[in-house]
């Protein structure tokens, strides 16, 4: 640690305790503490961090590029892979005529009261109006009803990337709960069920492949329960989150299972091989802009934003830290060659040239960003032809010699990724709690707790574990039946209705 | 021309003359003519080539997979090239408060009329009427005026690509005019003039790269009359295409230059580098799903699409043509082979191995389809180890040395694409009539040309030529003054009011 006192030197060299003033002046830093003021300090980290600006209208926001570019990245991998899978891009318009969108009834009463009416155009009104997607089953599938004739047709397999609108009045949250939002949405029909409960665990997995290897964060792929499964499917699969620092879980992405619901509905009939009329299986699936909330929530900190490797639209930062009188140019000089050989290795690397900046100043910027790796050049570092680096997750600093940059910087970004991933899952593990009675589920969900139980799986039981936990910080749910179920010994009783378990099963308070 | 014989024995094969009856009894084939019934011809090349499906809500349209791949073959282009120039993607809500809409006056006058409005969520009404964004200047400027302080926070450049909405009366045409489209908008402000100028004419370079290159659809670059201009802007450059068909020019895509107009209102102030306040210069650019519209008009036959091998999903069809007693698992296994090779080189390749159509009705479906290349792979081709190629552009055959395949198949997707520009430009140019008189524009009027005439450049004389022109058909107006200017010798008058001509300009009926 050669140039541990570096910065120190820096800070003197930049006017001593001036690093605090700048910060005051131009706003940096955050008023808030993740651990004392969770939702207040959500708010600021995703606008100070430049991810999100609030909007005019209530529940809207715009979504800046130093998020866009993580949706990017994370389009770009679901995109590839499901192409891999056969699966073709369409668009769908944003508009439903009423009767389309009440067919299926089970699914509107899901959706009705979030879903916004066109009713005029200019000064005229429109003769109907007119709904806009809250999703696009009842767009799509009078189309498939057309388009699927024989067993030939099948599988038919589209997808959209779109934005859709609900306009719901429970506490909005940028990317979380949001009236508009962006998603893809997968619509897929098969001639077997069991062809479309491949695709389901499938699509699982390249969400789980998105939370865990991308964002870093640690989820559970489950299933969800009679109550809690999508509107007019036959069954949910979902990769659940969790935020321990307000205890709630939440729904990080759903494969649904259609079964032959909608195909009735819509009548998406198919001759197979025998010549016999068959009624097609369906799936949807979804994952949406509120991932990139849930990265936040895991990973953020009182500096500000944490930003996984493989999702940073800049990787690493190069700060110039030249003293009075040092080799300014020289400095200077090996910064932009630092992020040209980084950027040549496919590193995505950027420099802050800025003059009207502290060092100090630019240090605070881009953590409160949540760029993954710093890299600082002063003086010493010239001369000893090596870079100081320090990692945003930890604050671990390290001198680089220059001749080895890149393959140590790949290790380090590679580090950072699997210690944020680790570290996020050693804190979701240390909040699920085993509970076997009702007494302790209580205490559990009273701790805050992501509370694995045995359940009976019963509707009538969640419905009453809802109600006896109603209160302020709303009721208890389950979140998901882990599909890796635990072993469940014989005789094991439900928590909460004492009857026999059928299976072990999330609960906890959720967003 | 060895294998000449060897479709017409296919035929036989499959059944002499069935190839007609097959045809009848699936529905191939089009009804209407290019030549004969314009616009019938395009409703059913767009739907039975697969690319669009009408939508039971008049004006919108499915945009299906075949053609979403041609946009988003575009898209990549043009989002590529739009990052090396550090323009971001963003996203900015769907939804508009009227307060922002109307801040520009002559801006909303040109939108108001064919603004959706959302007034209802669920069974209540909105306290105030939301506006669906027909274009973003006004849903993002207001933060534009927040973000940018300083000469530093200059230039800001920012992209997004989403679906946008204008409920328009007028006959309603896939792609080429739909109530939602699909686009992308850039919207960046600057410093000062020259840059916002510079950008202009950068971004305007990419679209005729996307029409000429991807589209091999021949286009003129140049500036919109006032009359014609973006409202609320400072002028507006366009890529103007033609379909000699209609005799319509259609304008491909626009790049405004906005001035200081919408800066002014929505105080997009900074101070500049001496420390006075000065106001950004701002530009904003688009092109939409029309393109597709323009490459269909332009290429597509009485057989269906042709689509330009720069842009097609699929770009060799394989086809095998099996005989009667013929080695077909040894024609199956030429075809993978082939497939592979080409699939393995880059060469989107794809086989056509089913069982229940005949290969006539394989030619005439992926003729409907466009794909620009078709490979055929018969008994005969497979004892001389070759292949059959038919171009979709002009039907000419060619047998081909399986063992230098890819080398030659990528020869003749290059010919395709460069013959495909050149004949479009071919007839397009036999549209452009020079006039100098008002009878001779008269005349080529109703031969339906592109007129290149002297203007005097007044917008009260193309308000004067609109009139005099009006009738079933359409009034003429402006298309553009072209970028490059033939010269205008001394003396030269005005075709349309005898004043001195100021420069030459494109007129005509437009879409």
């Amino acid at each position: 640690m050669a140039g541990g006192g570096e910065k120190k030197s820096k800070a003197n060299a930049t006017g001593g305790g001036k690093k605090k003033e700048v910060k005051k002046e131009t706003g940096l830093g955050l008023s808030y503490k993740k651990d004392e003021n969770f939702g207040e300090w959500y708010s600021e980290v995703v606008v100070n961090g430049e991810m999100i600006e609030y909007y005019d209208i209530s529940g809207c926001y715009i979504i800046r590029p130093w998020a866009m570019s993580i949706w990017e990245t994370m389009q770009k991998f679901f995109d590839a892979e499901i192409k891999k899978m056969k699966i073709q891009n369409c668009y769908f318009p944003l508009f439903v005529s009423p009767t389309v969108l009440q067919k299926e009834k089970d699914h509107i009463e899901g959706f009705a009261p979030e879903v916004a009416w066109v009713t005029k155009s200019g000064e005229s009104d429109l003769e109907v109006p007119i709904a806009i997607r809250p999703t696009s089953e009842t767009v799509m599938y009078p189309y498939y009803s057309k388009w699927i004739r024989g067993h030939r047709d099948l599988p038919l397999k589209l997808n959209q990337w779109c934005n859709v609108v609900r306009w719901e009045f429970s506490n909005p949250t940028p990317f979380i709960r949001s009236r508009e939002f962006l998603w893809q949405e997968g619509h897929t029909a098969f001639a077997t069920k069991s062809e479309a409960d491949d695709e389901v665990l499938q699509i699982l997995e390249l969400y789980r492949r998105i939370y865990e290897e991308f964002l870093a964060v640690p989820v559970i792929k489950g299933k969800k329960s009679e109550l809690e499964k999508f509107a007019g499917g036959l069954y949910t699969t979902t990769v659940e989150a969790f935020i321990p620092n307000t205890g709630r879980g939440i729904q990080g992405a759903t494969s649904h299972c259609l079964g032959q619901n909608f195909s009735k509905m819509f009548e998406i009939i198919f001759e197979n091989e025998k010549g016999e009329k068959a009624m097609a299986w369906q799936n949807s699936w979804a994952y949406t802009t509120r991932t990139i909330g849930v990265m936040v929530m895991v990973h953020g900190d009182d500096k500000g934003l944490v930003l996984p490797p493989r999702v940073a639209s800049v990787q690493v930062i190069v700060v110039p830290v030249p003293y009075k009188d040092a080799d300014t140019q020289g400095i200077f000089d090996a910064c932009t060659a630092t992020v040209e050989t980084l950027c040549e290795a496919g590193i995505c690397a950027n420099m802050d040239s800025r003059d009207n900046y502290s060092p100090g100043w630019k240090y605070s910027h881009w953590e409160m960003k949540g760029v993954p790796l710093r890299i600082e050049i002063g003086p010493k570092d010239l001369a000893k032809n090596q870079v100081r680096a320090v990692r945003r997750d930890n604050g671990a600093k390290v001198d680089l010699p220059r001749s080895s940059l890149v393959e140590r910087i790949k290790e380090l970004l590679d580090e950072i990724q699997e210690s944020l991933f680790v570290a996020a899952k050693q804190r979701r593990d240390a909040c699920i709690q085993i509970v076997k009675t009702w007494d302790e589920f209580v205490e559990a969900l009273g701790q805050r707790k992501m509370i694995l139980a045995p359940w009976c799986d019963e509707e009538e039981v969640e419905k009453d574990v809802k109600a006896r936990t109603k209160g302020e910080m709303g009721a208890a749910k389950t979140l998901c039946s882990p599909l890796e179920q635990p072993e469940i010994p014989e005789g094991t009783l439900c928590f909460a209705s004492g009857k026999p378990a059928k299976r072990w099963s999330y609960w906890g308070r959720s967003y």
